[in-house]
């Protein structure tokens, strides 16, 4: 048992493009948040993504479900903590926390489930998770 | 029994600022697509959004969940299908489908709940929604 | 002299996520707005835009200058002109008005300068612009 | 003359769904860099944006000018280098040097040109920059 397997977390400001008209962060920034956070989880473990898309392969989000909580405002800092949450043969779910800095409020919570696919000429091939990168998400999984 | 209440759909083509490296629509442009759906069967049943919101009102969202199926490409047309599928005392639930318009292929399925709150300048308050709204949106209802 | 050849025009409306706090549409939208028209007269003319990638071949965005002069607000239709204003031996500029569709008025107006490249795997190369595609630019062209 | 008045730099990465299908940063991005960094470096000399709206003002985007030099690919990282270079009596001008942080090459460089106006409920009025934001700029400026 690892605590600092839990640690990581990905620290951003909203920027004042993704407020809209009612004055919060739009709900459609929280997406780009928590896929920056996934990216950079993975950069923290040793590997980037753009590595493993050079080889080929990609990790499509085939499901997202976000529960927001309470409102962001432009210049609020966002705490956003991603772990793998299960893993499987040929996919990846992460949930992730996003918490604002200032009060610690938890202001929205996510999952998102990848594939793992070959990107080939003619489209995306659902494949197994290589094992260096299953090796790579068991170490971000509490 | 109304056949025509869910016959609604909106049709619409993805941007190319919309794609992504792997090549097709990123799953954050779902999220538009939803909203850009939802607003326009409020105007088609005729109330548009922007007038509930000069009314101080606002209906934030409070729960998206998006499903993923198929890729959808640059210059791909969509058609978005929204309807209520549930109205409670100060929210209502929509749900998605959107179809590829050129073969028909369901590309992705969502649903979003939306909180009616009055904006206040300290923030959103939750509210039931108004009667004129839930009239509307019962009609959207299958 | 053919004046169907500066009719073109590309008819959209403000997306909800598209506004900012400010209550009007965000001044990045209006790059989507003129990169949508451009890709549309392409299409009208009788050329996808896709169909050139897949070629091997793209026309990435050089320059960009837009003149803000009033603001759009969500549900706003928007009539993006574009039309071919100079071709070079290998990059093509446009220019647009965006005019509010409920009054006329000159919301905004813009030049993209665009190059044309051989996407190789080690990137952007500059080539001439095809002779076909020359061709079909030369009728965007008042 | 003071050299830390033109020190300030924001540092920023690339996001995967800001990238497009030609596997770089879309150009559109590039308006979200400028304006966080401007919104930055303002806090940085003290005065956070979002005060300035509270009190009822706003600098839309008046014009925008953007020359796209280099290719930035997703996870780069980018120093933007914002500076006052015209402040007039109701407006202000900001340049921008868009560096690649890994090589020092100069991907971009921008100007925005904002106009200072009164947020009323019906528009937005032009008004003189106020006089503490007036002295604020004139720090930014080399």
């Amino acid at each position: 048992m690892n605590p600092s397997k839990t640690a990581f977390e990905h620290r951003l400001r909203v920027r004042y493009g993704e407020t809209d008209q009612m004055g919060v962060a739009h709900h459609s920034a929280y997406i780009l948040y928590m896929e920056e956070a996934r990216t950079r989880l993975l950069a923290h473990l040793g590997s980037a993504y753009s590595d493993f898309e050079r080889a080929g392969l990609g990790l499509p989000v085939r499901r997202v479900n976000v529960r927001y909580r309470a409102a962001l405002r432009f210049e609020d800092e966002l705490l956003v903590r991603p772990k793998v949450t299960r893993l499987g043969g040929a996919s990846v779910t992460f949930t992730y926390e996003m918490v604002r800095a200032s009060d610690g409020e938890l202001v929205a919570s996510g999952i998102t489930e990848l594939a793992c696919v070959r990107l080939s000429p003619g489209g995306l091939v659902p494949v197994p998770l290589p094992g260096d990168l299953r090796a790579l998400l068991e170490r971000a999984a509490p």
